[in-house]
C-alpha cells in the first residue's frame, strides 16, 4: 500500500481539521467514507436538459429569484414534503445549505437556535455566522429527547431537526416529530426540519410536520445524485417567511443556476423507480457496511436511514489521519458533528469500495 | 397599446417596491430596461460544456467549495483583474453577489462598510444582513470625491467602489482608483472593488487596484451574457481573507453548480474577439439610448461603461409604475440605487427594442 504522496500532504496541510481539507480531493486510490455525494447515475432524463441553451434565447437571463415556477409546481404537486403546499411557498436554493443559511437569516438578531447534537457539521456555524446563539439538546441513543426538547424549546426562536439524520442514521418516529411540531408550535419556534434524506429510509417511515411554524428543507442532492449541481428548495404554509427568504436571496445570489435548474426539473419527472432503486442499493450498502463494523469489533447503531455509519472508536482524529495518510482511506472525525468518541462514515460509494475500504481500516485497527 | 393584464397586476401586486417586482418577468410585449441582463449570444464553445455530463462519471459529485481548479488556473492566466494572482487566491461564487455577501461576512461583527452614493441596490442591504453599519461617501457629477472618501474611510473596516458604476456608468480614471487604494491601504479598510462590468468601457479605460488589502470581484455574467449561471469570483493577495471566504461557502452553500462553472471554463477560453465584438455592440446602444434620451429633453450624464443611463426625471416612482402598466416599459426608480429623482435604464436589449422602448417614454412624457 502506497502511502499519500507528500506533495498531497504539504498541499493540504497535514493537520486535518475540518472536512474542507477532504472536500474535492479525488485522488487516485482513495477511497472515500467522507464526502455524502451519492456515486449513482443521474437520471436518464436529467441529461437531456442540458439542450436548455439550444432553445429560442441564446442568452442566459436571470430567472426568478425564488426559483423556476414550472419547477416549484412539480414540487407542489410530486414532492412528499411540498404536499399542499403551493408553488409561491416554495424558494429554490443553492442546496439545502443556502436555504438554512437564508432562513437564520431572516430570524431576529440575536436569536436562540436550539440544535440536535449530534448534528450535521454545518449548523453550528451558520447559526453563529447568522449572529444568533447556539441551543444544544443532547440525543438519546435512538431519538431526540422529548423531554428535553420541550425544555430548551422554550425562548427559541428556531429549533433544527434533521430526520433522516447526518451523521447518526436515526430516522425519528412520526409520533415524535408530532410532539415536536406541537411544542414548536406552542412555544412559537420555528421548527425547521431537514429532510434531505427522506428518500432514503430503511426502517421506520419518513414524516414531514406541517404548519406555519414549520419551514420544511430539502435537495435534489442525494435523491438525484445531483450534488454537484447545488439544487434544494425549502417550503412553508408561512408565505411571509418565503417572501423574506426570496428577498434575502436577491441580494445574496439571485437566481439558482437557471442550467441547474433544468436539470432537477428533468430529474424530479423522473419515474420513482428510479429512487426506490436507489434506496434497495443503499439499503445493501448499509448492511455491509454495519455488518462490516460489527465484525471488526466496533460499537455502532445500525442506520434507519441516511448512508452514514457513526462507530465508536479509541481515537478518531489519530485513527483519520492515520487511515487517510497510510491507507489512503478518508472517514470524518465524529467531532465534527457533535459526536466525540466516533467516526462519521458515508456509504456513498459501491459495494467493492466499500469492502476493500473494511480491509484497510482492519489493518489499521490490527485485526 | 395594450395595458398590462389585471391577473399580472394582481398575481404581482400594483404597488412596486423593489426590483424584485420585475425580475424574471418575461411576459410577452415588455420592453425591459430593468434588469442588467445581457441579451446576446453566449460563446458557442459554452454550449459545448454541457457534455460534461456524459463524460465517465455519471454522478454529479460535489466540487471543490473553493471552485474548480482548472477554471481558477484560467482566470489566473487569462483575466486581467486576477493578473498575478494565483489559483489558490482565487475563489468561484454564485455570482459576484456571494462573493461580495461572503467578503461582509468575514469582517469583524459590527463593522462600519463605506458605499460609494448611488451604489448597486444590493449593497447597503448586504451590509445591514452582514451585521454591519453603512457609511455613505456621495459621489460627484462625474467621479468618487477624493476628500469625502479620505475623511470617510477612517475607521470603516471595508470600502466598496464599483467601476464602470452600476447605475451611473461612470469609469473612474487610473488615478482615482490609485489614490483610494492607497487611502484604503493607509487607513488598514479592506477594499472590496467590483469589475463586473470591466469589458464593457467605451472611454477612458479600466483599471484593477491591487495589494493584500484589494478584494476583486468579478463575474461571467456581463462579459459572457451568462448571468442566468450565476458564475463570479473573488480574487486578492490576501490568502487568509480567500481562506476565510472558502469556509463560510462550505457551510452557506458548498461548491458553485459544477455545471454552470463548466459552462463558464467553456467561455473564458473563447476568443478575445466575442468580448470586444459584443463591447462594440454596447457602446452602439449607449449612443442610441443617450441620443434618444437626450433627444427626449432628459438631462443625464453620457455614461463611460457598463449598460445603464441614469437620467433626471420629474417624479420617477410615478414615471416607472405609468411605463409599466399603460406602456409595458420597465425602468428602475433610482433612488433603489441611491440616485433619487432619476430613473435607471439598462441598454442590454436590441436597438430596435430601445427605439420602440424610447418612443413609448416618449409619449408618456408628452413628447
Amino acid at each position: 500500500m502506497q502511502k499519500v504522496s507528500l506533495s498531497l500532504i504539504q498541499e493540504k496541510q497535514a493537520k486535518i481539521e475540518s472536512p474542507s481539507f477532504f472536500i474535492g480531493n479525488n485522488a487516485p486510490g482513495i477511497i472515500s467514507f467522507g464526502s455524502g455525494a451519492p456515486d449513482l447515475d443521474v437520471p436518464d432524463e436529467a441529461r437531456a436538459a442540458f439542450s436548455c441553451l439550444s432553445g429560442s434565447s441564446s442568452a442566459m437571463l436571470y430567472g426568478p429569484v425564488q426559483g423556476n415556477l414550472e419547477l416549484r409546481e412539480e414540487l407542489s404537486k410530486r414532492s412528499h414534503d411540498c404536499k399542499g403546499i403551493e408553488p409561491e411557498n416554495i424558494i429554490i436554493t443553492n442546496g439545502a445549505s443556502e436555504a438554512l443559511d437564508l432562513a437564520l437569516r431572516a430570524l431576529p438578531q440575536n436569536s436562540k437556535v436550539l440544535l440536535m447534537k449530534p448534528y450535521y457539521y454545518s449548523y453550528p456555524h451558520l447559526v453563529e455566522m447568522a449572529g444568533h446563539k447556539i441551543e444544544l439538546c443532547e440525543m438519546k441513543d435512538d431519538s431526540i429527547d422529548l423531554e428535553k426538547f420541550r425544555e430548551k424549546a422554550k425562548g427559541c426562536a428556531a429549533a433544527l431537526v434533521n430526520s433522516p439524520c447526518n451523521p447518526t442514521g436515526i430516522v425519528e418516529r412520526p409520533e415524535t416529530l408530532k410532539e415536536i411540531s406541537k411544542i414548536c408550535e406552542e412555544e412559537n419556534c420555528l421548527l425547521l426540519f431537514d429532510e434531505v434524506y427522506s428518500e432514503l429510509v430503511y426502517e421506520g417511515r419518513h414524516f414531514s410536520p406541517k404548519g406555519r411554524h414549520v419551514l420544511g428543507l430539502n435537495s435534489f442532492s442525494k435523491t438525484f445524485s445531483l450534488c454537484g449541481a447545488r439544487i434544494g428548495y425549502a417550503c412553508s404554509e408561512n408565505n411571509a417567511l418565503i417572501k423574506k427568504m426570496v428577498e434575502e436571496k436577491a441580494y445574496t445570489s439571485m437566481n439558482t443556476s437557471t442550467i441547474s435548474q433544468a436539470i432537477a426539473l428533468a430529474a424530479i419527472k423522473t419515474n420513482r423507480k428510479y429512487v426506490e432503486g436507489h434506496r434497495k442499493i443503499f439499503r445493501g450498502r448499509r448492511d455491509l457496511v454495519y455488518n462490516g463494523l460489527i465484525g471488526l469489533g466496533l460499537e455502532l447503531r445500525k442506520p434507519d436511514g441516511a448512508f452514514y455509519a457513526l462507530p465508536k472508536v479509541g481515537n478518531p482524529q489519530k485513527l483519520m489521519e492515520e487511515l487517510f495518510f497510510e491507507k489512503k482511506v478518508i472517514v470524518y472525525n465524529g467531532a465534527w458533528f457533535g459526536a466525540e468518541g466516533r467516526i462519521r462514515m458515508s456509504y456513498a460509494l459501491d459495494e467493492e469500495k466499500i469492502g476493500e475500504g473494511l480491509e484497510r481500516i482492519g489493518e489499521v485497527l490490527g485485526k
